[in-house]
């Protein structure tokens, strides 16, 4: 299963909108179509937006007849589908570099940026598993939070590509999924990933991921990033950072699960990152009914900051940081 | 607003299952009724249900011509309307005892449990304002969760009671109110009691309040209890304990307002407690369509236990205990 790929001059994508409840895929053939895709959040998840981003760009060489002019204006749509995504503009502008090459030169950047991805979180996975077989040994019991699984990416995931990895070992005990409030992609994505891997999971509500810590029923902590600064601090779905202070207290390491390019070396601490602020329909009206008082105000932190204290080990396609014993991203490896 | 009172001849209770949507009240005049409003939910709470109960067996002695064996039995189908609510047993018990003294004499100690109910309400919310007041200052801002409003009681709540107090003292900053899932009840029943007081408040995700205590948003965290243990551990709802440990981070104190008869003087700690779990039809289809995939395995926790070394103080109507400084439940008051 490729949540995003490129067969027949089109890109084919699994509508997440429709999930848990139909497996659909998407055969788009018009930017125009791209854009309406990624705005609804059929395509979803930093690295799957970077490969849309890319292979949109491609499409556009192949439908516009390469006019150059006609590319730039559809890649700067594109761009701005959702402008908060810095990963949908960087595959934008990566394929767009080579818009003097033509169409087929296009097509094969999309093609590696798609490719990278896979091989990255193939690698960053297989890397994890082996750092949890080490430190908390077999069977593998973890707790994860939102989805950092093949529906954010292409094929593996970053954190489920680590627990897809203990699964095909044969080292996996359980995975504990909290369902991710207000957009429930724990519930509606983790939990589909889980059962198509065929990996023993159960489903619990976000605040009590700390009594599954607590319990020692997961003893370990396993969640991807969407930004990771200088300084090690993660930035990822709101409630990493609840989650984490939950690990410390049961001596459960946290593991960070993510490619190289979430490393933000440019930013020096998780204090500096400005914290998107969603809208507040997500939480009383997102999952049917509304749920508060009509005029209830609302607070929406889509992310938070998990400081790299409470972060074990960050994985990457090249690496092994561990940031609770004083390792940086922004230091050489020894 | 009574959230359940007594009146010619009735009990009368807010259906809290039509809130926020409506405020309607249901006039009972049959135990029958009032056992079908306990099991839909229509009034909950442990205080709230523990008045419940005694009114119940008033409602049968009137109604059933003071017959003993007829009351006893309507009691006893009452009393286990909810099994888990030791609150309604303890009501349905109290008023019992006066059986042999008559209709009036039943009536008189339901209404005695009644007014109890609103007395140590109002007199803990006194004391845990005073508490706020002076040890974060003015004005005091706070982070609850779930509902231990006037919805759960019967006219003061106990952590919404000590937010009255401080509004009504022109002490009160903001209250950020966590979702509470599954079940919502900070949404529905929280944000509809704080729009009704003109209190200024704020619904966040469970996992946002950990952001909300970590940007200072809120400088302290007021919830009510289910149980406390001899040692000071506090049973409240899920999602007490992560923000217990965010709280701490933050430097904010945690403070416990619940009555006297939540203290359980028999039970050493909060691990020898067992925890409700509840069906995961709450988790998974509870607010409207399903979220998880047909199959999903839950796990459904109702409550947790947050340490007393988390718990700064205490307020009950006799008293203030500070866990957190070594205070225990179980010494006699200096």
């Amino acid at each position: 299963m490729r949540t995003i790929d490129w067969r027949a001059d089109r890109i084919v994508l699994i509508d997440q909108t429709r999930l848990p409840g139909e497996l659909t895929y998407l055969e788009i053939s018009s930017v125009d179509d791209l854009v309406d895709a990624v705005r609804r959040l059929a395509v979803r998840g930093a690295p799957a937006l970077g490969v849309a981003g890319a292979l949109g760009v491609a499409l556009a060489a192949r439908t516009l007849d390469g006019d150059p002019d006609a590319v730039r204006t559809a890649a700067a749509t594109l761009r701005s589908a959702r402008p908060t995504a810095v990963n949908l503009a960087w595959g934008v502008d990566r394929a767009l570099r080579h818009l003097h090459r033509g169409p087929d030169a296009i097509l094969a950047e999309a093609l590696d940026v798609l490719a990278e991805d896979v091989r990255c979180c193939r690698e960053l996975s297989l890397r994890g598993a082996d750092w949890l077989v080490q430190t908390v040994g077999r069977p593998v019991t973890v707790q994860t939070h939102c989805n950092a699984g093949a529906l954010a990416c292409v094929e593996w995931g970053t954190a489920l590509g680590v627990v897809r990895a203990l699964h095909e070992q044969d080292s996996l005990g359980h995975v504990y999924a909290s369902e991710t409030r207000p957009l429930l992609q724990g519930a509606r994505l983790t939990a589909w990933e889980l059962a198509r891997l065929g990996a023993p999971h159960t489903l619990v509500v976000d605040s009590a991921a700390a009594t599954v810590l607590a319990r020692r029923l997961a003893r370990a902590v396993v969640v991807g990033a969407d930004r990771i600064t200088a300084n090690g601090d993660v930035i990822n779905k709101v409630g990493t950072y609840p989650l984490a202070l939950a690990a410390a207290q049961a001596g459960a390491p946290v593991l960070v699960a993510a490619p190289e390019s979430t490393i933000d070396l440019a930013t020096p601490t998780g204090q500096d990152v400005e914290i998107e602020i969603r809208d507040g329909t997500e939480i009383v009206s997102g999952s049917g009914p509304r749920t508060a008082p009509a005029g209830t105000e609302t607070l929406n932190f889509a992310f938070d900051v998990t400081p790299a204290a409470l972060v074990a080990a960050i994985v990457t396609e090249r690496r092994i940081i561990l940031p609770s014993a004083g390792g940086r991203p922004d230091e050489p490896q020894p």
